[in-house]
């Protein structure tokens, strides 16, 4: 699996299920959403911007890859009782790619904070992308594979930034819609 | 990571949080449950049954590995008004190694189907064990991973044994307890 695949068979419009544990407090939480990943051009002012933003702080050299953005639209803590809350979003993703297996992706929202990201991603050998993010008091760690053409599966691991405590992990099973 | 060193750090008494998503029906199951992994004797009754009932059916030389009995207690789909269920069982698995990444597990209850199962193991390159396993209606697909020395993580994906149909998949988050 190389970045390049990922990427193409990720996009399209998914239909998620997530479950999040809360391991401190022994909750779960549950999150059905719409997941949109598209190619963006590359030339997008927020391309640009998010782009810059990189250079400023990076000496090492990657080769730049397609830019995609992730758009997604939740339906949260859907309990018959509770008003649902909708939340939504999107977030742009340069991927810049070091050797076959291992690269970056700079993101303009981290999944974990609301900033601008970058994650350090490899390849396992079965194809997993697993991606690693410092984040300022945490750091996540997310992984990512294709249990078939159509079902993508995502979990992620919540660190604390000082120590090894694990704040929360999340799972989440992503069907493609084929009639886009 | 080997099977041995594999074995040994899920040895004890675990929390489980896990998620279960039906993708046919977008529904989601919550289970909280305490898992206990211990080593067994290779000359106990349960062992040698096993193992015979592998024998007949095998040609493949494989080293036989330090047998081990995982117990389970769950309270399942606990909505404050359900009467909550509780299930528990236990199951005697016998790792047999091939080479230092791969092997089978032999295992006296199936994941999936509540039957004798042989799952084929393997270490990805992140230390990962992915199991897999033909059952009669099923093929499952387990991988689990440790987070930290006291947090593991499980994933699984359940398919129709025909096709490459989806029809679960599920996640749980593990914490040892210490105090054992």
């Amino acid at each position: 699996m190389t970045i390049e695949q990922f990427i193409a068979q990720s996009e399209g419009s998914w239909r998620s299920m997530r479950s999040g544990h809360s391991l401190a407090f022994q909750q779960f939480e549950e999150v059905l959403s719409e997941i949109t990943i598209e190619k963006i051009d590359k030339n997008e002012e927020g391309v640009i911007e998010l782009y810059q933003n990189y250079k400023k702080n990076e000496v090492e050299v990657h080769i730049f890859i397609q830019p995609f953005k992730m758009s997604w639209s939740a339906e949260s803590d859907w309990e018959p009782d509770d008003p649902s809350e909708v939340s939504s979003g999107n977030c742009i993703i340069i991927p810049l790619k070091r050797d076959d297996e291992s690269g970056l992706l700079i993101r303009s929202i981290g999944y974990a904070e609301s900033q601008i990201a970058q994650s350090n991603y490899q390849f396992t050998s079965d194809g997993t992308l697993v991606l690693k993010t410092h984040y300022e008091q945490s750091i996540a760690e997310e992984r990512i594979w294709f249990a078939s053409e159509n079902v993508r599966c995502r979990s992620s691991i919540l660190k604390t930034s000082e120590g090894s405590g694990i704040l929360q992990t999340s799972f989440a099973s992503e069907v493609k819609r084929i009639s886009l």
